[in-house]
């Protein structure tokens, strides 16, 4: 958001919310707010913060969308090798009949656990874009030289790495979700994908719990730290009492966090007593 | 260049020449130019392409503009310690007054060797412009991590290698320079800092000459590769003779270089008879 405002684009946003899953959005909020001046349609695939895996249809209603206005399509795919529906993973690419408007993005961050190695990638087959970002690479001189060696080296992973990375975020997926869902008032929808998930929280205010849990709360000595759903969000209002968590801790800390947060819920003191929207 | 058009900004650069040694220009010249909408002077210090170091007194009438029409002094210092006149370094941030106006950049690139990492420095007092560039850091997240571990671990090299490396640059500057001004019609005035020099050469085009060079020349299986010091300037026309060339290479493979463009100064079918402007 922050880059692409200094660029001087103009966001608009298409709100998906909880109570649907965080499925795509119906198209015709789409259409509504496409104009002559609209580029492009962004989405982020597994989603970050969400978890959603787009389906099939949904995938094949963003293409027909992008052929009718002629958009680019900036898929952000960063997550793709964490898809947990055993369907086969749609990417952007996949669209028949969107080849030239794709424009995929991808990183070694999250594929090799690699986030501080700064090392992505635009993937294009539009011409004149290719031509555009090379200007930007030259201008940058290049990424940075240690990065660029461990990414290429992680090339050489193996699937064996990607095999047991895959099965543990399995299991601490279902380990999370069913503990969450286990406590009174919590609600989060199964995520199908990457390693993150939005849950609903019986409080007044998730941003004030989150801060309270770090300011005002320790269980024997720990306490929780979740990010506010309501940054994720454009609409005001909306993720007033939904948190992203992220299940990148092993199984016995995030038991650990489960109690603790679970403890923070019955302390804290602008609990809800009735469940969650 | 790029990256202040592409942030919306308006260079407005004045030409310095290989006639004056890359001196400052008139103040008179920097004052033409000044507008309400100008926001700050930029300097590179010791001066890369042109290896030129400001004097105390051209450094007190850049303070003096500065302080003049309140403007921002962005000080790129990356060379800081490669200056070779025996004075002390004349920083942005001992001029007296304008504390407040200037934006110091800095790099461990040049300092240690290490331009593949990608670690610099943003210094100034000027609170204002502290919490805007923390924003563009937020956005960005982290610079790399190694790189950030290396340039960490760079700063306890000690002084044993910084002299190392500033005796070899002083040893490698007199070759260069003595070497280039022996061969007929070219000319370089001696630079007083950073690795760099900026050369007048007698052929018709330096762009082409540099072309020829790699493409259609060749002296005992090697060729020389240089920058020619036309995309350095903005003002059309100017240093259409001239190349920039960098000492970085060790004394040897200096002299076989001078060797090498002897030859394709002579060889070259575009060389110019007279000495250059």
């Amino acid at each position: 958001m922050a880059f692409a405002i200094s660029a001087g684009a103009k966001i608009v946003t298409v709100p998906s919310s909880i109570d649907e899953g965080f499925a795509l959005p119906p198209l015709e909020k789409f259409e509504a707010l496409i104009t002559p001046r609209t580029k492009g349609i962004l989405i982020c695939n597994p989603n970050n913060p969400t978890g959603y895996l787009y389906t099939m249809k949904e995938m094949l209603q963003i293409r027909d969308l992008v052929k009718k206005y002629d958009l680019f399509l900036f898929s952000d795919e960063v997550y793709r090798e964490f898809c947990y529906t055993g369907a086969p993973y749609i990417s952007a690419f996949h669209l028949p009949g969107v080849e030239q408007n794709v424009v995929l993005i991808d990183s070694v961050s999250k594929r090799y656990n690699e986030c501080g190695i700064r090392i992505g990638a635009i993937i294009t087959k539009h011409k004149e874009l290719k031509q555009n970002v090379m200007k930007f690479c030259q201008a940058r001189l290049s990424p940075p030289l240690l990065g660029q060696i461990v990414a290429e080296a992680s090339i050489d992973a193996g699937t064996d790495y990607m095999l047991m990375t895959y099965n543990e975020y399995v299991e601490r997926r279902k380990f999370l979700i069913d503990g969450l869902n286990r406590i009174p008032g919590c609600y989060s929808p199964i995520p199908m994908g990457a390693f993150y998930t939005v849950v609903s929280l019986p409080v007044d205010d998730a941003d004030r719990f989150c801060e309270w849990c770090l300011n005002d709360f320790e269980y024997e000595g720990a306490t929780v730290f979740m990010a506010p759903a309501s940054g994720f969000y454009t609409t005001p209002g909306m993720g007033k009492r939904e948190v992203r968590m992220a299940y990148v801790l092993n199984k016995a800390d995030l038991g650990h966090a489960l109690k603790v947060l679970t403890e923070a819920l019955r302390a804290y003191p602008g609990k809800t007593a009735e469940a969650p929207q």
